[in-house]
């Protein structure tokens, strides 16, 4: 049996350096990751080899014409909000256009539950996640050393992996300021749970505005839900409505919590918006099919999840680039809820 | 080299008949997906073939303790329908209290984008799959040879496959019935694709209540939409409020559809319930957040997405077993549209 005889001690380094490419794009194509790297970096990595006298495999010497197998995409929710629906639309809508498949996984991912996760992503050979639960960076950074991550909507800018999503504080700041510019003086916040960034960022941006305008809320008035749950929203404002004093104006993280505004200010026969100004959070259905129509933040969601794919598939193809984190634009829909 | 001597020729079917387990069961043995099988199965199946004199394959004397693999389940939605989402939820709480993955795929299944979806269930090594799309029998039974099938909601009776769903014509006969016993005799239907079993079947039990009732009504007072979709509706329903005559009761096969009614009613000056009753479908938040809240239909979701998937497991694990249809039950909820 004759030994086969490499020229030198070429390593996986030196074909990266000489093809321009990732060490990891260069595994990839000795693994035969072809679902997972461009024809074009499979020739120039092929061509570093030549260059560079580095033996080349005979498995891949002929790269198969037919590539069967779609590489898939896991985007990744903690629950079944509304929210999330467009966001997935957008990232189906980039996934399908670059001939991924895309599979949505809804769980709360914990340090316990991850073990598991990740051997769901191995089993399912996984070539990517987008991630919109609250992540810390040491379980988003070991989920990435599975699979490359993007997060979408909520970040840990600390992982340095890269992000899509809002200036939320920026947004609700701009919404309170619109509710003090039209008189109202006495405004309650509706939040989500406090594990989420947009909720701490969210009230950050409340707050500022309120003190800016040198006016004080009691302290009941700033709610921290459990969850984005009409029911507990609703019991929660009518607690603050049948005390005295009460706000003359809400402002709620999102719009299904804000239509649990409109039912109990109907229950407590408050006008809305003459006694009561509203401004919801995201233009899900929600804000418009509330009657009256509710003014609310538009949270570009389809956007989010496009560009979330998009970043992802560009880690996917192209490991060796680095994606800087996008903030997309919000925008205050005026409504029939401030007047 | 010493050839193995089979005691006789023993085939697959023989073992299955000791076992009283299907031959597809046995293959499972065989191939070792201990994924899908339960342990009391193995030893059957292993009892059978000692008993038959079968060499049993060294591969499979010991069972590997370590069962680190999860099987997945693929659960299948035709669009983001606020609907589907408490299905996927009761789909989960079955999977996961089982050992089980869930994930969900969002896509149209239809005969050009089949083979693209099977070859993903073939990758993936997809345990069984939940349709909730509107299927006919052949596209059922092409992807029940790849992975067995559990109808949700939707269902093809012809293809022999399981499903869980309602009485659609039923809860439409019933509710439309409803509004009839209120002195109501001008009523107008919102109806979804008649691609979907649900939207024709909803039609046939509102024309019925309409001929037992001896009523006529207008031939465009029966909308079938192109799809659940707010916008489409509000324009259809305006359309119709803006003819002479106008319905003083509308029936409306979602949720969604119907609080376009509220709002078109709102937008035509005309009051809820007095000049114009309303009952939707679905029980989602949207009846309940809408100001006046919304009679509606109650399906029971979480159960249909729940039962579906246990079905769907029993498939899985006993092949041999003959699983029934299960029709649950629907429950008119009165709120303030219908007075």
């Amino acid at each position: 049996m004759a030994a086969s005889i490499k020229r030198k001690k070429i390593t996986v380094a030196d074909l990266a350096r000489e093809a321009h490419v990732s060490p990891a794009t260069v595994s990839r194509v000795l693994n035969k990751r072809y679902d997972l790297v461009t024809d074009a970096t499979v020739n120039s990595v092929k061509a570093a080899m030549e260059k560079l006298g580095y033996e080349i495999p005979e498995s891949i010497k002929v790269k198969t014409a037919a590539r069967k197998e779609k590489p898939t995409i896991l985007i990744n929710i903690p629950d079944g909000n509304l929210f999330y629906s467009e966001v997935i639309h957008g990232a189906i809508s980039s996934a399908y256009s670059h001939g991924f498949n895309l599979l949505t996984s809804r769980s709360p991912l914990d340090a316990v539950s991850l073990p598991d996760y990740l051997q769901m992503l191995r089993q399912l050979k996984v070539a990517g996640v987008i991630v919109l639960n609250p992540l810390q960076s040491d379980l988003l950074l070991q989920i990435n050393e599975v699979a490359p991550v993007v997060q979408c909507s909520e970040f840990d800018e600390e992982s340095g992996l890269p992000f899509v999503s809002i200036r939320n504080e920026k947004a609700a700041r701009e919404a309170t300021e619109y509710l003090i510019s039209q008189g109202r003086n006495k405004i309650a916040l509706i939040n989500g749970p406090a594990i989420y960034r947009y909720s701490r960022e969210r009230r950050q941006g409340f707050v500022e505005a309120i003190e800016n305008a040198y006016l004080t809320i009691p302290r009941n008035w700033i709610v921290n839900l459990p969850e984005i749950n009409y029911d507990m929203a609703y019991a929660a404002i009518c607690q603050i409505l049948n005390a005295d004093p009460i706000p003359n104006a809400f402002f709620a993280v999102s719009d299904t919590l804000a239509s649990a505004v409109v039912k109990a200010a109907h229950a407590f026969h408050y006008k809305i918006p003459e006694d009561i100004m509203l401004i919801g959070f995201d233009n899900t259905e929600f804000s418009y099919a509330s009657t009256p129509s509710i003014t609310t933040v538009n949270q570009p969601r389809f956007q989010e999840g496009f560009t979330a794919c998009e970043m992802l598939i560009t880690r996917i193809m192209s490991p060796e680039i680095t994606i800087s984190p996008i903030f997309l634009d919000t925008e205050l829909v005026l409504r029939e809820t401030t007047g």
